[in-house]
């Protein structure tokens, strides 16, 4: 299953858009080398949330810890290492809950999710230009329809419907 | 909450990227005009799910109904007529059942879920390039974990929560 045709349409840092035909239909689709979103628990049953400004949308959203992988990265590592970077989390028993494609319409983004429990706090690290503050919310007090982000509430209905 | 600069890097048929300078922080921004998904459930019990191509995964997914917001559209007419024209469902006791952004690391795109409850069965009326293939699954035996994209967990976790 492939194109008829493919070019690169535009080339920024972070993402690049794709312009494909397929069969006279044509496609544009923005690249992207994929994600984690990360459950972590820790012993108190609380979950870690990031609150950010997310300047694509004007926002300060609190969201499930994520982040992008880097070049030869594997999905479990970049887990780890973004939860350590945003939250100063380590350690914990760590399992796949599952992925999802984020936005199939436009993007090639497949994000896989990991379920990170009994994790141990410590000091983050964020990267120079994330402003990030730390929310911790106990499982029993979670509503997924007050969650603002579409990985945020599909992440923690795998969750919680383990 | 405003960029200091923001240019247009490159505009699409459907999307497009906007740069922003925010405070030294560049951000790469893919334009969007906003969509919604349907949870459409017929008299006995059955969720429609959309089965097609997405190029942008080289795989055919199944996902609920959604699709983007026309100029001057509003979200509950987008989604009455993406529901007719994907599943050709008519009627139906409609109600929001919340929105999300879809990934707002890079996009602006929001999406507003609604639920259609006793939809009337007819005729689809896809756009002549979307090659659509409706299926219907009883609530009861939809597992979250089994579906592929992200707003189609989102969306029914928000409707399985109600």
């Amino acid at each position: 299953m492939r194109p008829d045709a493919s070019r690169v349409a535009w080339r920024g840092k972070l993402i690049a858009v794709t312009v494909e035909q397929w069969d006279g239909r044509e496609r544009e689709i923005v690249e992207h080398p994929g994600a984690v979103a990360i459950v972590a628990v820790d012993r108190d049953g609380r979950i870690a949330f990031i609150r950010q400004l997310r300047e694509a949308t004007r926002l300060r959203l609190l969201e499930l810890p994520a982040g992008t992988r880097e070049p030869g990265e594997g999905p479990l590592e970049t887990a780890k290492r973004e939860l350590h970077e945003e939250c100063g989390f380590t350690g914990g028993e760590w399992t796949r809950l599952g992925g999802f494609w984020t936005t199939p319409g436009f993007t090639r983004e497949y994000m896989d999710v990991f379920l990170a429990e009994g994790v141990d706090a410590g000091a983050a690290a964020p990267e120079p230009d994330e402003e990030l503050e730390l929310v911790l919310v106990h499982r029993d007090e979670i509503r997924l329809a007050d969650l603002e982000d579409t990985k945020s509430i599909a992440g923690l209905a795998l969750y919680f419907g383990r």
